[in-house]
């Protein structure tokens, strides 16, 4: 029989009362299987396959604080995101994700409830995006900050890897994925999830939630098009990058790469120019194909590529490359 | 003509005053770079090789407070720290490392050159241990606490992973490395490398450093034998892994995983019994071999393989397996 006390020691349990051994038990089960993995976890190390001798690596670190907020997200949002954004690098080189390391950091009088709810947001995002993509191994340590560590691997599948210095006059530049809402909708919980102090609250996030569904979900839990990555290699694109930091700065990371410029036809960007050009963390793909190519499904055209060296361009206009840094743009609030 | 004020300028330059691409362009020249490397950093994503269709893959994370204190260990420190213990990790494989990925998050306020140290580090670890072995990406944030989060990747050169669990009866068990003096090191600097008020306290470190220098250093700079790792593969070791948290806890995993014991000679660990068997991070590489294989280059016996499941036994009597719990282990204090 479960009692009332059960069940709430269950929900209180924290990482101080149960060793590593025993979190690690109650993570394995919930951690999606990657069907590259030859040794999982148990080892000293895992062991994947890489099928055409070769392998793409990524990694990136998402931490309370400047990258996420309790308050606001759920530990499910936070497995997912952390695999998406990794996953979406993947894609970016037109290699197909395989597998992911995730190693988490956590203060000791975290719920063991957080850790199986991360676990359970990796397999979401794994199941729903990347099928056959899993967790083949981590680490477990202490921390005053949650912490999210999560490297990726991926499959070219005999492909060349699509960089960001390919890009050629004349191209075009076609996106896939969503642009300017995850931005919108870190600046809507900014302004509308915060109690009158300032402060992150769930209650007003959830608020929000009902209110600009697709907006905040665009930012706690985005959705990259993972497969339109590979779909472009196949496609013949010539340059490709995950859009995290704003589509204005991450072109210019291709126009500078490749030695071109980066005009973007605005009637092509949406009502919300600004939005469009500056929101960050809506990892959608941004490539440049020859042209005359057909797009592959998922890409829309938003420009071309031109001879105006390293910049980018709205209707032929310059615009300023501004985009997130780390180290500015975090006020040291928590929440 | 540089003058007192620049110097200072240099010294104290925070992340918070320079952008992340500035930051990032003064570590990448002083990183080392991996012989596996296809494609390094500049795009989303790098790309490594892996001959023989196969990679080994493993991840650690190392913060201020649980992990390392400031006063304790040089910039150089935690570089080097970081990368031996994730390139041990792979040698227990049997396997060579390759490369690491390193993401890194730190307050803003600290200085660009606590940066650099940390890649003077990695870059002097792989040169020292594991030549071609190199950093192929990364990834920096911010956060209040210094973090380092490494991914270590390792070639098996045709060989079979060794695992834990191969270990047989009547095997004898052998370990390359140091045993015990890394738990000396720290149990010293907890005891008197801190001030009257019990916080960590460079100075007093430093006449530490001098008294006890193979000591400290095995704490804080470990030089893990990584070349025994493919050796004892060749040689034909049925069991292997990395003592990290103490050798009587570690010979419990092998004994658990291969559904045996692990006898130890008592006289093979040395005049201080308890702490060879309960000092952690010497990360040394414990393995099992058949009877009469000869022992690698490096390797010394310290016992047999028995039937006696799960046990860790010294002089045929058993021994508890304590040793360290990441969530138990830390007091929470940082310095």
């Amino acid at each position: 029989m479960t009692t009332a006390d059960d069940a709430s020691a269950l929900f209180t349990e924290t990482l101080n009362d149960v060793s590593e051994i025993a979190v690690l038990e109650r993570i394995f089960p919930r951690l999606p299987r990657s069907s590259a993995e030859l040794l999982g976890p148990g080892d000293d190390a895992a062991v994947l396959s890489a099928p055409d001798g070769r392998f793409v690596v990524t990694t990136d670190m998402m931490i309370q604080g400047p990258d996420f907020r309790l308050a606001w997200s759920t530990p499910q949002d936070l497995g997912w995101k952390a695999a998406a954004t990794n996953l979406s690098d993947i894609a970016a080189m037109g290699a197909r994700p395989t597998a992911l390391v995730v190693a988490i950091a956590a203060p000791p009088s975290t719920p063991v409830a957080v850790l199986e709810g991360i676990a359970d947001g990796l397999r979401e995002c794994c199941e729903a995006l990347a099928p056959g993509c899993g967790v083949v191994g981590g680490d477990l340590s202490a921390s005053d900050a949650l912490t999210l560590s999560v490297t990726a691997f991926g499959d070219l599948e005999g492909r060349e890897p699509v960089r960001r210095s390919g890009a050629r006059v004349g191209d075009v530049v076609a996106l896939a994925g969503r642009l300017g809402d995850a931005g919108v909708g870190l600046a809507l919980l900014f302004r509308h999830g915060v109690d009158d102090d300032g402060m992150p609250n769930a209650d007003r996030a959830a608020v929000l939630k009902g209110q600009y569904p697709d907006e905040v979900a665009a930012q706690l839990r985005p959705v990259p098009p993972l497969d339109c990555g590979p779909a472009a290699a196949i496609a013949g694109a010539t340059a490709m990058l995950d859009v995290s930091d704003g589509l204005a700065l991450d072109a210019g990371r291709i126009a500078r790469a490749s030695g071109v410029g980066i005009d973007f036809a605005s009637a092509a960007l949406g009502v919300r120019v600004d939005v469009a050009l500056s929101g960050g963390e809506d990892h959608g793909l941004l490539a440049t194909f020859p042209p005359g190519v057909r797009l592959p499904e998922g890409f829309r055209a938003l420009g071309v590529v031109t001879a105006d060296v390293g910049s980018v361009l709205v209707d032929g206009q310059p615009r300023t490359q501004d985009g997130w840094d780390p180290y500015r743009g975090w006020d040291g609030a928590v929440g």
